[in-house]
């Protein structure tokens, strides 16, 4: 008979994860109650905002408990079903979690179809971190035609599809990364118009030779010193889509932003947003998305670790940016 | 027969200004031109945007060049005119410059009426100033009745009417000033509902003390640590309203801001503005808030220097903090 696996958080950390942190755990697999589904969760995404909820520092949604499962999406196949909407062999994504098995009410779960894109993308480019994407630079830094449209962690799940939407916008798309595979990757594959490799020592004046006319838009992910620099860049009336800053998340003293001069001077805006507030535009972003990669038109790469016990290694890889595009954990 | 005087930039400060980076030079009052008038000035505004026009770092406006006559606004009473809309004993306000006379084509001045509020008011309460706190407060953050918004340089021109509307409008009013003299003003005399004197060395703890329900709207003056201590206060969906960064202007390295995570938490909107963008709305604002004045709803107060040979000393003291209200100067 199948065992559940879990990981649960086991404390926290403080700067840097340590595998440590988690604790894997073996239980019996659950059975669903009334008006519940049993999911088989077949994938794992791994993604920057669940540092946040191992951390109890107050923030927009609850940290996960000492002892509970690790929050994260999933995609899986229903196994039993005692629920009107579902089917076994039903594939569904929503967030089961850090486990092999999960019960569910339902709630949070959309049915997804194999058919048009594989299983997995439904956690990348045409899930959470695709709808990203699209709500902060489409809703957010409305980028016009011709504008130069900047984005951070530029091969990840989020930055990758950023600068593809800015390019089917006509917008220049400037990429920054670490690492030299990663910007060529960036350009030559994903069609950004250049790609600025932070670690290269010379992080100004690259950027400055990306962007000669400026930057327009900036989608940021990563946060830190990127920011100063780009924000020595942005031309007057440009808007920044605050996403993600996982250079702080894993320091104990975050970095001190000096260039706010900018933001007034050039009189930007700047919005932190959570995909999840835009449910009005979620379902659209995520259908469009899955039609654009479907079509051709945007393209997807994805790191896989191998097994639930992989994960935390994965996820602390993830952190210090040793993934390449979307991280993901298969699960069977 | 009259002599102008005029305060020149004489060179560019680096940190702090001094009175030697200005000159004061005798000269002929000029003659107007065909279509032109000569205005004579009554009174001249000192304003910390002053700063910024005696840099050449890249702003959104030219710097003043050195040898050149200071920018800013001025009251003053038409001496002569050759102008079809102006005659004399007009009293207009306008970018006349640090000097006795200016002669003008009449591009960007207006007429004032002296019977409505004393002619300096249009140099503060219903001229710039007023109007920035006005297209900060209502127009950007577009506060609620019940939030609560926090201002910087709580007593002075701007600051000291954006709590005002802020308590017009149903809110709470929250200033942070320098002193306890200024802060008993902003309670006592404006209405705020609290005010933290960020000298008495308390500034986190006041600041919570001061906002049990956290702000929803920021009007930014200062920045520097202040901007750390509010960003910890800010609720979900917040505004800041980003003004002025009177603490960076005389740092030869600015202050790094810290907590950029409370934007994204938060899902904060923060945006630089200028006032002179909003043409569209500067009119109304104006004549909006000088009713209000007139009508005894929004009070306020000046620090008046004594001749235009003070100014520079005038000028270094407000970005010190030494003012108190509206820092003017009376020319004759």
């Amino acid at each position: 008979m199948a065992t559940n696996l879990q990981v649960q958080l086991a404390s926290r950390p403080t700067g840097w994860v340590e595998e440590s942190n988690f604790r894997i755990v073996e239980s019996p697999v659950p059975k669903p109650g009334p008006g519940q589904l049993l999911v088989k969760n077949l994938w794992l995404s791994l993604d920057p905002y669940m540092r946040g909820r191992m951390s109890d520092a107050k923030s927009y949604a609850t940290p996960v408990q000492i002892g509970e499962v690790m929050v994260g999406g999933v995609v899986g196949e229903v196994a039993e079903s005692n629920h009107p909407k579902f089917k076994p062999g039903d594939n569904v994504v929503g967030p089961l979690g850090w486990q092999l098995y999960a019960a569910s009410s339902g709630d949070g779960l959309a049915k997804v179809d194999p058919k048009l894109v594989p299983l997995s993308y439904y956690l990348g480019v045409a899930g959470m971190p695709g709808a990203t994407a699209w709500v902060g630079l489409l809703e957010h830094c409305q980028p016009k035609v011709g504008e130069t449209v900047a984005v951070t962690a530029a091969s990840g799940a989020v930055g990758s599809v950023v600068g593809q939407l800015a390019k089917l916008q006509g917008c220049r798309a400037v990429g920054i990364a670490g690492g030299k595979s990663k910007c060529d990757y960036v350009v030559k594959e994903l069609g950004f118009d250049a790609c600025v490799d932070y670690k290269a020592g010379n992080l100004q004046d690259d950027l400055k030779a990306a962007t000669p006319e400026g930057i327009d838009c900036y989608f940021e992910n990563v946060g830190g010193e990127l920011m100063d620099a780009v924000f020595r860049r942005l031309n007057p009336f440009s808007r920044v889509a605050l996403c993600g800053l996982i250079a702080d998340y894993n320091a104990t003293d975050p970095y001190g932003v000096k260039m706010i001069r900018s933001v007034l001077v050039n009189r930007v805006n700047i919005r932190g947003f959570i995909v999840s507030d835009r449910q009005d535009l979620y379902m659209r972003a995520v259908g469009q998305l899955a039609k654009l990669v479907a079509q051709g038109k945007i393209k997807y790469r994805e790191t896989v670790a191998e097994g639930l016990r992989s994960a935390p290694a994965a996820f602390i890889g993830m952190l210090k940016g040793a993934n390449f595009g979307k991280q993901l954990v298969k699960l069977a």
